[in-house]
This record gives C-alpha cells, sequence and structure tokens, in this order.
C-alpha cells in the first residue's frame, strides 16, 4: 500500500475521503506538509472515514496515521465534489501512478471513487511538530507548491481563505511562543494574510484588546533594543474571538 | 415517494445528501423554510448528489426539486456525519415515521444511508420568494423552529453562526431593496447577528465604507421624517468585502 493512500474497506464510507492542508508556520514562514508518490507527483495526506466515526474524529486518526502528528487543531473548511475531479489526469500521469505494486489499489481509488472529499486545514509549529517522514512527507514553501494531484492546488487555496477569516474567530495566536513580542505577533498575522501593517497602527490595534498581557521581562539577544514581552489571557482572548478580531 | 425526502438511485451518491437550511428575511424578520413529515416530524429539505454532479449545482437542484426556488444565493457551510446521527429516533418517532407509503424507501434512506450531509444555507427576502407550497413547507420563526428529524437543529444552529461570520464577506446586503434606507441596512445586520447597535454609531460605520451612495431622493410614507435612501455600488462592495466588513 502506498503510504498515506486511503484504504477503502467494507468499514469505511466508499464516496468520501478526508484531504488534510497541514500548515507549518515557524520563524515567518507558511509551509504545506505535502505527501510524495514518486518523483514527480505529490499530493496532500488524505484517508478514510469510517461508517462508525464522526467526521472530526476521523480527521484526526488520518493524520495521525499518516504523518504521525497529533492533538493538533483541525479545522473542517469544505467539501469538495465534481464529476471531474479524478479525471483530468493526462496518459503520463496516470501510467506513472499506475505504475507500482498495489496497482488496483490506486487504480480503485483514483479512479472510481472518493467523489466528495472532505477538506480540513490545521495549523502548527513546525519547528516543534516533528512529521513522521519516512521519506513520502515533506514540508513545501507556500510560494513554491508545485502541480499537485487531484484538485489539490484548489483546496489549499481554499484552505488558505478559510484560514485568514479564521483569524478573526479562531484562536490562532494558540500558534505563537508563550510568551512572544508584539512584532512576533504581526509577522503570524502577516505572514497569514499575506501583507503587511504598519508597525504603529498594528501595535495599537493589538493593544486595544484587553486579552494581552504585557510582562514584566523583556526578550534579550534581539538586533535591535530588547523589545517587551506578552502572553495571551485565554479567557479574555475567547470572548474577544466571540465578536471577531479587526485588524 | 414522501415530498422532499431523498430518492435514492444508481446514479446517487449513497452515503451523501445535501441538507438546506433556507433563510428568509423580510421586514426585520428571520424565518428558515421547514419541510412537514406529518403533524409532529420537520427536516429541512434535502436530496441527494449525482455522481456527475458538482457539489454546489446540486444543491440548487435539490432546493429547486423540493421547494421551487432558484436562482438564490447557495453557501455550502459545514460538513456533517456522525455514527448516531440516524440512531437517535424514539420508538414513538420511527414508527411514525415508517407509517406511510413509501415505507420501504423512507426506512432505507432513514436508518442506514446518508451517514454524511453536506449543509448550504441560502438567504432570501421572503416577501418576494413563493415556495412551492403544497402543504409540505412552512417558513417557521428563528426564534420558534420545533425539535426536528436528524441533526437538523445543529445544522440551523451552524448555518446561523456561518451567516453571522459571512456577514463580513458575502454581499449579503444585496438581500435590501434596490433603494433602502440605512435603518433597513441596521435592521438586516441586526436580524442576523441577533443583537442592538446605536444608531449613531452605526450609521457612522456604514458611513465609514464607500460602498454606499447616497441618493437624493428620500423615502416616503415612513412615521417620522422622511429618511434619505442609498444604494450599493456593487464594485466597490464586494472590494470591500475582501478585506472583511466591521461592526
Amino acid at each position: 500500500m502506498k503510504p498515506g493512500s486511503p484504504q477503502p474497506s467494507d468499514n469505511t464510507i466508499k464516496e468520501v475521503s478526508i484531504d488534510c492542508v497541514m500548515f507549518g508556520f515557524h520563524a515567518d514562514e507558511l509551509k504545506v506538509l505535502l505527501l510524495k508518490w514518486n518523483e514527480i507527483d505529490w499530493s496532500l495526506p488524505r484517508g478514510r472515514i469510517f461508517k462508525s466515526e464522526p467526521i472530526a474524529e476521523a480527521a484526526s486518526r488520518v493524520l495521525k496515521e499518516t504523518t504521525g502528528i497529533q492533538d493538533v487543531f483541525l479545522q473542517q473548511f469544505h467539501t469538495f465534489g465534481a464529476a471531474d475531479r479524478y479525471q483530468n489526469y493526462t496518459v503520463d500521469q496516470k501510467n506513472r501512478l499506475l505504475d507500482n505494486k498495489s496497482k488496483e489499489g490506486i487504480e480503485h481509488e483514483l479512479f472510481h471513487e472518493s467523489i466528495i472529499s472532505i477538506g480540513f486545514y490545521a495549523l502548527v509549529d513546525f519547528g516543534k511538530v516533528t512529521p513522521n517522514l519516512t521519506g513520502s512527507y515533506q514540508w513545501c514553501e507556500i510560494s513554491a507548491i508545485p502541480d499537485l494531484l487531484f484538485d489539490h492546488n484548489d483546496m489549499i487555496e481554499l484552505a488558505l481563505v478559510a484560514l485568514r477569516k479564521d483569524l478573526r474567530y479562531l484562536p490562532i495566536a494558540k500558534l505563537l511562543p508563550q510568551k512572544f513580542t508584539l512584532r512576533e505577533m504581526q509577522k503570524l498575522y502577516e505572514t497569514i494574510l499575506n501583507r503587511t501593517f504598519d508597525r504603529r497602527n498594528f501595535h495599537k490595534l493589538l493593544m486595544s484588546y484587553d486579552f494581552l498581557i504585557k510582562l514584566p521581562e523583556k526578550k534579550t539577544g534581539t538586533a535591535n533594543k530588547s523589545p517587551h514581552l506578552y502572553q495571551i489571557d485565554l479567557e479574555k482572548y475567547e470572548t474577544a474571538l466571540q465578536d471577531g478580531i479587526s485588524y
């Protein structure tokens, strides 16, 4: 069995799969975790849903089974499905994909099933998370994603749109270290939103919320003068997220 | 066949259905369109997806076939599925649901299939839209929704959450008449968000956007002094929605 490819069985829902867009954020960089099928073909990590299993649990299990990553924040963002999801292969690509030991299983999977796919995204600090890299998985810069199998390029694009919207409503700042500088928080927002903010205005905006606690400590070892460290009051953060956080 | 119930066939995806939360807005009121199964049991309008059909097209078709409503803005908001979606019936409820002519079809549908359901919401002015009311469909006040079949109460709740978030990003103000007063726009926001705004602050906020065009005309026939009419510059509205509209 190709690592990471869904394993159809009598206990799984035949026509539906789960695909995971795993965003990694670290040191101002945003990456996505990709599965390598061969030298040319890549896809997102994916799997199936057991008939007796809630979808969110299936997504956690799939991510753990395929990449070894667990206990991360997973968010359902869109369900995909169209007649041509699995029919836009070139002959070369089809031959290449079928040219392996589990030919039958793959053909079954690729060309006849999984008409519907439920997309989840997750976001981790990739400096802290080590995927189960058996040579099959690789972090890829968001700006350098290759042509992926299926509709997986579209999925990443839509996951990014969802992530940007969710920045207002989900506790995404939890991604930061426990103690962080305002610059680090600004960089998290800038990286996800793919835009820049005026430093002074952004800091003013952040300070207009009551969920940031200014610590007496300062960050040392930075090039310029030592900036103040902050941490998040989780309860106040959750309250602020209910109305949505402006930026 | 019970009106509105999904019709499984070889050409449809067996394990997946579509459920529609049809919000109706008119004269400051928000309602949901419900399907009446019998004197006691209600559900959302629902249907199936053809294997050759994109999901969004399936949702439009289902809504048209079940309720006669077409050409409305339909938005996918969440996909539902769990082992117990179809197992939380009381004996009375089960007997009642099975006590009709299409017993077999219904039993098949209710108790064995459609493990996954893709939720869409739509929003129309229910003063303008007349559903295909054969006695089976009825608008119901959002505050007076009865206990529905399946997990449909949860679906309505989640659809409302999605609608509230989408208010920032989707052209929901298109629901207003072509020429409207600022009070009407405020009421649309207040009804969807289930909160009130200070009139002066809200109008100030609205006027901070450039997509509202103040017309020379005033609205007549209102109790107080005639308020100005506005219309939306759609191009500027779409631009503003890209960043999200604050409120």
